[in-house]
């Protein structure tokens, strides 16, 4: 069971997933991308969940790409110009995912996450990390800009900051990455378990229908003008309004009772 | 006097708008709707206004909507769709009025301000706070996922904080809100009424047609691409140097003196 | 030597660009705006210089435009409109070009970086600042509003703090400049060359050709919405992982060697 390359526990209405190539620090591999959609295409289907955490075995939370094998990818005739075509977008895809899924995704990195690594913190909807944890997009290091794991770093840090992440290569710890946004908050390591749990036990007791609705509505909107935003939004809000279960919610608010929710 | 929804009380160039239905923590019924909607479209034609400070009366600035008005709108035949749909279009409506109005607007917060409260916070140019001021968007723990409230959040704090805001629906304090850009600064609640005003009174005192084409051109060109954002803003800037009391106010500089405009 | 209004020093692979007319604060006069268009423009054909450092010379920074000579601009028949017209847009254009240069540009301000001088912080790759450098967008003091330089500043920083800055016209200092993102971080007067020098090295350290097609994706993707954007730099990352050097600094890491780079 645990030579699976990503493991998946459920407990209540939170699915727990581990990349589990301790040996690689869970380098995004063809094998992991492909087990990463796999999860996250049963997660969209699968109804008895709620809230996702996104985590690594061993020493690290993900390295990045898997840089042998994608090496190896130079051998065919083409140089490596197709499959890294390829490659390059199912990690795209898998990355887009995230957003996409109905559930919020929770990330709690430790140790390093550097690269794709650092994008998959990026791309989750929160992230809880390990004191300790160092980030970066270091591929320019190697020669390898990180120019794809910088969509989803630019849009949640500061220009300035992210650039400098990117064409330095240098890591950041855990107090800037809050400071800049790229991370919610960090717990000492021992807690870090605990306290993305936590953090997803309190998403996944809200209704869940509301919050599928509203995640959707976050990443529609963020990228429309103001007034087409709230066109939206507001349409949105008309839908949630006349669920059974908000007239509910709304009138054991009034109430000053615990709502008594179907779904 | 007191009995009014919403007081204005000018004084000097600043307007002071204060929500004042106290006993239901200045929630945005129909009534307060309307009466925000007038009161900003009074501010849009009077030109002896150079700024506005927005507050609210009693022990909260703004607990977002009318629950109880809402829940009797579903005893159309409808079930108030009809109702609902008008309501937030009213409610979004009045929001995007306030980065229209000539005159920059500052929220005053104290106490809290939840919901379309925040909405409100967010939506205001700049935001003065109380310190012990609780901020939130937390709909989704009735229910209702704040989904117009996003819209102004997201466009204020990052990604990674709008979020959490949203999905768990806790509040955060003045530091945090500060911190990551909901809020100016705080300041001790004593001192909220003069710090606000004393803000309101520096943008009130520079040249009023300055701040009217600056404001306007801000939220213009921050929607868009960064070539036609310089292309739009360098006109505006041509128009602003042909004024005779810029012509003034750059000489009255230059020489070292007070400048004497005439608007 | 020492005459001209715009020195360049290059040392190694990094170019420094100085404003030299210190009694006018480095205004940008138009003189000093053709320079930096001159500079910008050979840089941009210079393989040798792989990054760039721009500081002033004397107490500051960059006080903003040469407003004598925007003055004497009203003497024309049109009482300047085609001057202003020409100027803003010489100046716009000037700002854009450091965004567009292949090589990262890191503003080294000291003193004050006011107006013009503002944008041009905000519109560098990076900064670092000496502590002690006040900034601000302070045209509405004397009735003419930044509004172009709100263009670079509103890109860089959370919108209420931007607001603030413009209407108020008020300064900041370094700290909290640091940690609205307008610049990278401070350091003492005596270390900012130094500091600006070594940030710069650390930069030209890299594969030239990767942080040159990374910085061009950079600000392409920004303005991209998340799909496009990722398919934009998986193209990028794909052209990337084809050249030479690349293969070379990949093999290079998994051997655990010095990359051999032949640019």
């Amino acid at each position: 069971m645990t030579d699976e390359i990503l493991l998946r526990e459920d407990r209540g209405a939170v699915a727990t997933l581990t990349m589990n190539r301790p040996g690689a620090l869970n380098a995004l591999s063809d094998a992991m991308l492909a087990a990463l959609k796999d999860a996250f295409a049963a997660l969209e289907e699968d109804r008895s969940v709620k809230a996702v955490v996104l985590k690594g075995a061993g020493k690290a939370f993900c390295a990045g790409h898997d840089l042998k094998e994608m090496q190896a990818g130079r051998q065919a005739e083409d140089h490596g110009r197709a499959y890294f075509a390829d490659l390059f977008a199912r990690c795209a895809s898998v990355m887009q995912m995230i957003p996409r899924l109905p559930q919020p995704v929770i990330a709690a990195p430790h140790g390093i996450a550097t690269a794709a690594g650092c994008q998959l913190v990026a791309s989750c909807d929160m992230a809880v990390a390990a004191e300790g944890t160092r980030f970066g997009v270091n591929g320019v290091n190697i020669g390898l800009f990180c120019s794809t794991p910088m969509v989803a770093l630019s849009r949640n840090v500061p220009r300035k900051q992210a650039f400098e992440m990117l064409t330095t290569g240098q890591f950041i710890d855990t107090d800037k990455a809050e400071r800049i946004g790229l991370i919610n908050r960090s717990v000492p390591h021992d807690d870090l378990d605990n306290a993305a749990l936590e953090l997803a036990e309190t998403v996944a007791g809200k209704l869940g229908a509301a919050v599928k609705i509203g995640k959707r509505a976050f990443y529609d909107q963020i990228e429309m003008p103001l007034a087409q935003a709230y066109e939206h939004t507001a349409a949105v809000m008309v839908e949630n309004m006349l669920w059974r279960d908000t007239d509910e919610g709304i009138t054991a608010f009034i109430e000053k009772r615990k709502p008594d929710w179907q779904s």
